[in-house]
């Protein structure tokens, strides 16, 4: 029989007690910051279950790991603490177990409704990355601005390709964003524009958040990346199209991308994804040693996003997506990441880069969906070739199990005009 | 006459009591990282004086920003700080005022001679950005991959072209620099090369540490940038040609660089370089209003970059360069950065690129000064293409005033070989 919570979840949750994912909140109107796991519609309070000497494991008995105001030292734990504190938790939570369950005041402490509080970035960011691991994403930009013909670069084939973004204006779920101003093409012999962009764009990503790191000048190898991740979040690469378009050459996005990058407030943990991995593409050509694994996964989670334009109360679905169209696994990624020796430090935000599948309703960002605006996406009677002032983007993603979801709740945003 | 210490300092010290840059050291033996600044051959520890309740002005009197073991507190406060913080720094170090000069048992806890000390960066760096504002580097570059028509892009005169880059791997002057493996270019079908870095070059930069940051979505007015720098640093942008070459298509520069970035320990304030201020380059077109200053400035600092060749004794000047050489300036560099909204934070480094001047013996980098290995230089005796394991190279920088420098110190790293 499956495993239960005594609190009651819904059917369609995306946090049952299969799930557990961890993040820093902050109770309305009182109290710090303090990690968290999410729990139907309530959010466990890791710092209450520590006070109260519930995490009586080996690793975590004596830690002040979940008495901080971010997860940065309880990821940078490593996997023996992490399946220790999830087994405590599951047994904490589930329907058999009295000591919360049957201790009210207890309950009153560690449990929070979960529209009582305000979510903040789990980890503090040392570093972000961003990846460019989609095929169909790479095969479609590349289509649409150097043409049909050899589209993908040699190099992307060989190594997941990625740049380094901006990690001071990653913003938490529900932060809006706010319209860049920035250069744009010259148009003949004018001066470049200069102004609000206006090829506003949203890109469906996920990111790893890293666990351990590891010693600069010593490469993770591809085979041991796995125990670097602590999870998986949903990340929306806000992209301003025109902006990146003009200042790209020759050293990449910068100003196109560092307006503003959200991701979800529940970092979703691999050890709750493992039922649903899967096997990775095969990659052709083989790739070096260095990139080889013995197994190589990805998982079956499903994305979606969808856009509640400005004035309307309804949202409209305009993509369904799927996280193991990637190409390159997130172990490579990371074994890539450290093999000139650059060191991760626990908290760092690995994106995937914008995931994209095989079909046209599966496309991971309006350049693709519009073809760089070429054509209007329809939403339930208006039209959008970017986004509008007021135009709310809504990623989510779930793994579909039996009678549950293990889900990441939702990464949103909503555009607000240029402020002067 | 000119101000003149109680300490010694020889003429060609670049630590006179005119200069007094701001580090964080940690005495040899014992004790906590803490702020310090240089004066002649020695550190004058900062949390000594604020402990002796030295610092007496209004803003700093009841501050612990010289408690810490950083100097992102003090640099996030702003001008008005600085300048109290340098005036009460240099009456304490003057020749006229007993107060330290005449207090036996305070001198011996507050001044320690700078070899019996070790540096560590100034500051918790949350975001590194480097930006390409040589028009000389730009144009050989391009020359050299691009040939020489058209060899600089046209966006480079409307805007400074940055990257971000890796914060993790920023190190202190002084730590050895381990040669990264990564993939070249393949042969024709072969598999792309992997191994060690083949083309290991270095980069001759200056870098800003940024004071206090701003808001995100509220760009920095040009006219007012300079508030928010604190000072420069050296810089040494360690740049593996061969990785680079292979893998920043099109997503810009990334394990090339990411491997290890030197800044040296001493951040030279803006105050302290006024004196050496002078008008940047005359720029046409005229740039965009948000970049358009009222008053255009760049600093007369003479840069070197000098080669330790393995194994020998003696170091060969390679380079001969200036800070005056950069079209954009630093001001404009940090207002492009914020225009479309992007946050700063205090402590934050960006970096000017690779400083080249117009002269064949002012290349700021092998790849230039060999013209991709195609050249070998000449190093009293031996040759180089690019660096070899053992190599130490040696960056330095200096404004000559009447009778004193105002310096910057060494910037040095010495090549190892990979560690596998």
């Amino acid at each position: 029989m499956a495993l239960k919570s005594f609190i009651d979840v819904h059917p369609d949750s995306h946090f049952p007690i299969q799930n557990l994912p961890y993040g820093v909140f902050k109770p309305h109107h009182r109290g710090e910051a303090r990690p968290g796991v999410a729990i139907g519609d309530f959010v466990l309070d890791l710092s209450a279950i520590a006070n109260a000497g519930l995490f009586d494991g080996p690793i975590l008995k004596n830690s002040d790991c979940f008495l901080q105001p971010s997860l940065n030292k309880f990821v940078g734990m490593g996997r023996p603490a992490w399946k220790e504190a999830r087994a405590t938790i599951q047994r904490l939570l589930s329907s058999d177990e009295p000591t919360l369950r049957d201790n009210d005041s207890l309950r009153e402490k560690a449990l929070f409704p979960m529209n009582k509080v305000e979510m903040l970035l789990p980890t503090v960011i040392g570093d972000y990355t961003d990846f460019f691991c989609s095929m169909h994403h790479a095969k479609n930009c590349g289509t649409i601005f150097l043409g049909p013909k050899n589209p993908i670069p040699l190099n992307w084939f060989h190594l997941p390709i990625a740049y380094h973004g901006r990690a001071s204006s990653i913003v938490i779920s529900g932060t809006d964003i706010i319209r860049p101003r920035g250069q744009g093409h010259p148009i003949g012999n004018s001066p470049p524009y200069f102004g609000p962009s206006q090829k506003l764009d949203f890109e469906l990503e996920m990111a790893v958040v890293v666990g351990p790191g590891n010693q600069l000048g010593k490469p993770v190898d591809v085979n041991e990346a796995a125990d670097h991740i602590f999870g998986l979040v949903l990340m929306n690469d806000w992209s301003a199209r025109d902006i990146q378009a003009w200042e790209y050459v020759p050293l990449g996005p910068f100003l196109g991308k560092s307006f503003g990058t959200t991701i979800s407030p529940w970092i979703v943990t691999l050890d709750a994804l493992e039922p649903f991995a899967c096997d990775a593409p095969k990659q052709e050509p083989h790739p070096l040693p260095y990139l080889a694994e013995k197994k190589s996964k990805n998982y079956d989670i499903s994305l979606e996003v969808w856009i509640k334009p400005a004035g309307q109360e309804h949202s409209s679905i305009v993509t369904k997506s799927n996280f193991k169209h990637l190409y390159w696994t997130v172990t490579q990624q990371l074994a890539h990441h450290t093999i000139n020796g650059c060191n991760l430090r626990p908290g760092d935000i690995l994106g995937t880069g914008t995931i994209s599948g095989p079909a046209p309703e599966s496309l991971g960002c309006l350049l693709e969906l519009t073809w760089n605006g070429q054509k209007a996406l329809s939403l339930n009677g208006l039209t959008r070739k970017f986004l509008e002032d007021g135009d709310e983007v809504i990623l989510t993603g779930y793994c579909k199990g039996n009678g549950y979801n293990v889900g990441f709740g939702t990464c949103s945003g909503k555009i607000v005009p240029t402020s002067l």
